[in-house]
């Protein structure tokens, strides 16, 4: 089977956001087994979608369409497309349901902050109760604006939102059990992740195995930090396409060994960390100086986090790392605030004050400005005390303040991992 | 004039790599004041292609071109160009001497890393000083493809390499001023951010100005509890199209008053608070629950920040909202941590321990587990202590846990704003 993806939105023509919407389709085209040809984006011009949508309708199975779905007089794409294909629009009662019940949500709530007046729910909203003769609606739990598939003149058409958000959810929910029967081949996708080794060093590590593999195939990607081995099996049967995975997993594993913070697909880093300390009945706590609040931030985004993360600090000037975390005045003056015996005395005073297994601190310069020639931009020191031992490690890292921040976040849990490992002998 | 993309790379269609040229570019093309009504992504496929810069020809005045420049048989759009137009290639001396001295400096930088023989100059590089017959080489200072200008039947074509690194160098040094020539008008572009107010409402308070404006337009773009109006001016000369838009922004100023947090482009939500805080000499604190760290993450994402922001507390567990913030157990215990009463002295216990002049609190149930029939996943309580002024807030937002907090950072950053205007009398 053919797809072909058709982004729909003058936002995406005026540069104003990036289109992620197509990467993540066209994976999910590939693991489907479609073959995808063309991504096209158009604005919201009626003209020139329906022109769109007829070409893809020449030269394609499967059509996707994003965007253009919301309550605005801009949003045109499932009025087109019933018109391209000669079909009206009626009234959808359950959609109408979910938009009314998800205003009167978000009217109890906010409209004390409204304008007068303001807190009405307005006409155009109910542009988006209205499906296409004999399509399929695909209700949206993220926002307003329902997703379709219509099967007509040999086509299938998948209408999705726009943001994000609410694709993904709809699109895995909705879609692929739907889409699965044009499936001809299983994609089976496992993925190893690696954290602690560079992308070359890995890359040099298995240039042999990519070299020779051709099913599966081996393909690495770098992640901020992060080392992603996607390893794709195809086979006419799941287990035979999981057989042929098998063999390539063991090896990388033993190429690997620690390094290797999951085999799962859908794990994180985080994840991880939460996972091993919740089997081992760990708890953890955070001082952050230079991330701010970035890594616990990232520690709470995994689901009943709180069995093991119980508090966190962001003492992000010197007088709070002093009155929070008791780190000796002497210490700042004589090595400063990003140095080892900081990083240090931030998890030990953040163990002794929070009482938990394990804490990690964090302390470095994410830039623009403050940094010097001994201590440059991108300097950053990691502290973690687990059972009776505090494990600290240095890193300089390159690129903007985000990056920074945002690969010592990647370092402070790996350091996590690797200190519980081994102060717990796991 | 009318400008088309076409992004060539299989990559691209396999999703490997997330297509953020085409949004640069669109950008780029709109500064230019070029009208771009379709973006194209094919692969290396030089049936596809060609067929591809054919139906451009056919819309589009300027057509620009990404990837596929590179040495590898894979690479043909440079190629395919030539066959279109029927126009032959021939070697550039200036590209083959920049090739080898590309070379040189790389190898003598990389050969101790390099296994035996691998530090020779590959024949297919060669490839890559071949110019298309009467175009302008726009020579590549940051890897080895050059880029090219070619008219050719009333069309200007540009073909740029595809990595990002290499590509916006050439476009900015190399296209821009041969492509200033086409331009005739100049574009202003400005915007109008608001929060607190949702996509439709802000939609509905200016559809008089949206059906009745040509010049400037008004554009409003959702993005995440907040919506941005983009007020695009047309005219001949800067001042001219500065003079068309200032009205606009004033009647926007108008209607929708403290909602409006900024007027510039670049500044964001948190860039705009830190601001506010610097400017009246206010010091920032955070206590945060479901956000766990967010909020304060996304504070000191702001250069500069520590001149305002002093520490955060994630007080995820009841306990650590008890130890350090001083939460009443009682009020747990009666109104739950999810609670107006539980914000307020969140935020009063944080402002009392910090000693700041402004405290903020969050708490919430992201989801996805933790809900009720009467506190269910999305509800959330801000807390804003400002002045002598405790300031509480209750949103109930919808999406996974994810969206939920993202949100949450946003109202959070938004009642820090509206708290300090009004408590200072701002």
């Amino acid at each position: 089977m053919t797809a072909e993806l058709i982004s729909v939105g003058t936002e995406l023509l005026l540069g104003n956001i990036v289109n992620t919407n197509a990467s993540y389709l066209s994976v999910q085209c590939a693991k489907l087994g479609f073959s995808l040809y063309h991504q096209v984006t158009v604005g919201d011009n009626e003209e020139r979608l329906s022109e769109a949508i007829k070409t893809a309708m020449s030269r394609a199975d499967i059509i996707i369409l994003t965007g253009g779905l919301g309550p605005t007089s801009d949003d045109i794409t499932k009025e087109t497309l019933a018109k391209v294909l000669g079909r009206d629009l009626l009234m959808d009662e359950q959609s109408r349901e979910m938009i009314l019940s998800y205003y009167r949500r978000i009217y109890s709530d906010i409209n004390t902050n409204l304008p007068e007046g303001l807190n009405k729910i307005t006409e155009n909203n109910w542009k988006q109760a209205l499906k296409i003769r004999d399509s399929i609606v695909i209700y949206n739990d993220n926002g307003t604006a329902p997703g379709y598939i219509v099967e007509d003149k040999g086509k299938v058409f998948v209408l999705l939102s726009g943001p994000p958000s609410e694709m993904i959810p709809m699109f895995e929910n909705g879609m692929i059990p739907y889409l699965k029967k044009y499936q001809d081949r299983v994609f089976l996708s496992r993925m190893v992740k690696i954290c602690g080794i560079g992308e070359s060093k890995v890359e040099t590590m298995i240039m042999d195995l990519i070299n020779t593999q051709s099913n599966p195939t081996i393909a690495p990607y770098a992640k901020n930090g992060e080392v992603h081995l996607r390893i794709t099996a195809s086979a006419a049967s799941y287990d035979e396409a999981y057989k042929l995975s098998e063999p390539v997993i063991k090896e990388l594993e033993s190429r690997f060994g620690i390094n290797i913070y999951t085999t799962s697909e859908n794990i994180t880093l985080e994840q991880a960390v939460v996972d091993l300390l919740r089997s081992h009945g760990l708890t953890l706590s955070t001082a952050e100086s230079c991330t701010g609040g970035l890594l616990s931030g990232r520690i709470v985004n995994v689901p009943g986090a709180s069995d093991v993360f119980m508090e966190g600090f962001v003492t992000y000037s010197n007088n709070a790392k002093i009155k929070y975390l008791n780190v000796k005045p002497e210490t700042l003056d004589k090595f400063g605030a990003v140095s080892e015996q900081t990083a240090r005395e931030m998890a030990e005073g953040c163990a002794r004050i929070s009482g938990c297994d394990v804490s990690v601190s964090v302390t470095g310069i994410a830039g623009p400005t403050g940094g010097t020639p001994e201590k440059p931009v991108g300097l950053v020191y990691f502290g973690c005390h687990a059972g009776d031992k505090t494990f600290v490690s240095r890193r300089q890292f390159k690129g903007n303040r985000e990056k920074v921040r945002e690969q010592s976040v990647i370092a402070a849990l790996d350091l996590v991992r690797r200190s519980v490992l081994k102060a717990y002998n796991l």
